[in-house]
């Protein structure tokens, strides 16, 4: 299967450390090889010997709308409709806000609720709160189980803030439905992309979304912490309100106007001034990206999560372990999830023999496929560790119970 | 007096490109020689080798608490009063909508305004109106000339935002004196430090500040949009409402729990997934302070700019230039600046030969004195080319008005 697949090569443009199986690059992408040689031209070249001088000559200046123009490929929109900056929590606050503000400000609206998933990603719940907090009780969080959420969509609710695919299983959304759905009823959606945007194919244009938020160092390989990105379609950017207002954000960020104006723009949803080395990691991240076809990657991608289930079944049947992914394609991300009474001790005693997948609450071993650089070996390969592990359950031994906080 | 200087030092750990003659460390510190090692050694170790465990292997997780265990004394606080995260304009929505919603809970709170200065750094005021956006009229900003910013705190206020240093005219606030005032009138202060913290010896806990924000890329040296920070006193932390509520405040981050709580220090300031490559830079900017006692700095400091602002007297007299800085030493912090009427086109010249200040609205030319790095004689030779420029007029050629955007 690998001598045959069509994506063999962009294993090549990354640094897979030997003998490790990296089933968690939906968590942190693996280190592309021309990410050093990027980061140190900025540092040593452009901050060293020019300084401040190249904001301008570097280009640095226009980095949240250049690595963006990289990125609006893979999310299927346009590159003026998509920003760089900070982390994934501020840019949902900024959109999450700017729309709860105009929605207050309409005539006669009677909206009451965010609406989202009881088992969305925490931060995304944490921020509905936070925001909630600034408009007293004018609105309120709803909560419905992931499969409501389409039927939850009403015209009491103000926003919906949707996981494209949720982290702990990896369904996956039907975002066309959804968007048709909150179309009907006037209500604004907000998608986050975290673990969706260069794992699957997007094409948030066609499918009729309008606001968007993700994460730029899963699947887009930019390094530990890299930036965040923020979409909104063309139409809905001049009406934006942008709580956030820091000078980036301005129209014109560097007269040192008294007043805010936000930019006319996608760039009024910048706030301070980014970080350069981030943001140049994070294009490097995704440069990996160059030439591949979603197509394919999708293709590949549920090969690999096919296999990989396909050898748990015939190798480690009734040995506790309880897949918790959608068997159905169109409704798979590009990671499989597995329930077991022991989830972290025999996640942590795969991490021991170099079989890296992770953990999460309560009782859920992930194993993300990234399709740039797994093999259909690694999962055969993985698929013996698991097996070994399980059946001479070297997990119980207490080591392997020792809890660590990981993001 | 380079010989004699005891700060003659640090300038070792730079890398200051030969010739140049940087007078705008207050805008982009100068690269640390350790700064590319230590990054490298992130890039390729922490990420390319042990990826996802970094997060705790390498202290990751860590980082806003054990940088801002660097940056406490340079503040004059415990090292569990600061933290580092995302940009200074995003740490003060943080606090400024922290200590607005708190007001807004008290009971019987008539406070109506945000004071703060009508030439404050513009970013700070864009972020007040976000704020304010957010409070419906509940409150409105109110800006006053700088000296009279004293005399007009009183019980009206709800919030003071005060620049310790002004970025034009590097006039230094007397910080105690406005912090006992803000105390006796029950009014919220907030700082921003951006460009005194690494510039002038601070003592936050000593002269009664109670909150706190700045930035890390001027005297910081922690390279191109490094990240910020926010100091809130340890009696308020457990308090103060945290508006910006992402996963890294939460009291258990990694717990993914449904419900918001906010971690019960300084934590709360926290919010997405910051940038490890961003913060591992600014910790090498930190570190340039190693051993460097703050009151010898601040004695060269001042050694500097009173030279400087000299050899201008004697050198450019009658040549248009008129120093906008204060006289006196109690009240200067590390920058002098200069207005004159074509200071932009003066400045473009002095770049061209090698002299790196900056322009400022209107016509203000800024030169900014960085004792880690700054000689004596950087500052005989800059005035030997401003002198020249303003001689031969040279700036009057027309390649010197083309204006760029510079941050």
């Amino acid at each position: 299967m690998d001598r045959d697949d069509p994506l063999r090569y962009p294993r090549q443009r990354f640094q897979i450390p030997q003998g490790l199986l990296y089933l968690d690059g939906n968590s942190l992408g693996a280190l592309p090889k021309s990410t050093p040689n990027d980061v140190m031209q900025t540092i040593t070249k452009d901050w060293g010997e020019r300084l401040i001088g190249s904001w301008n000559d570097a280009g640095w200046v226009n980095l949240p709308a250049t690595v963006a123009a990289k990125l609006a490929p893979l999310l299927g929109v346009q590159a003026g409709e998509v920003v760089i900056a900070d982390s994934t929590s501020v840019n949902l606050f900024k959109l999450l806000s700017g729309v709860l503000l105009a929605d207050s400000k309409r005539n006669g609206t009677t909206r009451r609720w965010i609406l989202s998933e009881r088992d969305n990603f925490p931060t995304d719940l944490y921020i509905a709160e936070g925001v909630l907090s600034l408009f007293g009780d004018r609105y309120a969080l709803k909560l419905v189980a992931r499969e409501d959420i389409g039927a939850s969509i009403d015209d009491s609710v103000a926003v919906a803030l949707i996981t494209h695919v949720d982290y702990r299983t990896g369904h996956l959304h039907d975002m066309r439905a959804l968007c048709q759905r909150a179309d009907v009823c006037g209500v604004e959606l907000i998608w986050d992309l975290s673990h969706s945007a260069g794992a699957v194919p997007l094409d948030l244009a066609g499918d009729g979304a309008n606001y968007a938020v993700g994460c730029g160092y899963k699947y887009l390989n930019g390094g530990p912490g890299a930036p965040g990105y923020a979409y909104v379609r063309q139409t809905r950017q001049a009406t934006l309100p942008a709580p956030l207002s820091g000078w980036f954000g301005h129209a014109a960020p560097f007269a040192f106007l008294p007043a805010y104006q936000p930019a006319p723009d996608i760039r009024r949803l910048l706030c301070g001034t980014p970080s350069v080395l981030a943001m140049i990691a994070l294009g490097s991240g995704i440069d990996t990206f160059d030439g591949v076809s979603m197509i394919e990657l999708r293709k590949k991608s549920l090969a690999l999560s096919d296999l990989f289930w396909q050898l748990v079944d015939q190798r480690c049947a009734g040995m506790g372990l309880r897949c918790v992914s959608p068997v159905d394609h169109a409704t798979r991300a590009s990671q499989l999830s597995f329930a077991h009474p022991a989830a972290f001790a025999v996640m942590q005693a795969l991490i021991s023999r170099g079989v890296i997948g992770d953990f999460r609450q309560p009782n859920l071993m992930r194993f993300g496929f990234t399709p740039l650089y797994t093999r259909f070996t690694d999962c055969w390969d993985a698929i013996d560790v698991l097996e070994d592990v399980l059946r001479s359950e070297v997990w119980r031994q207490p080591r392997f119970s020792e809890k660590k906080q990981v993001p």
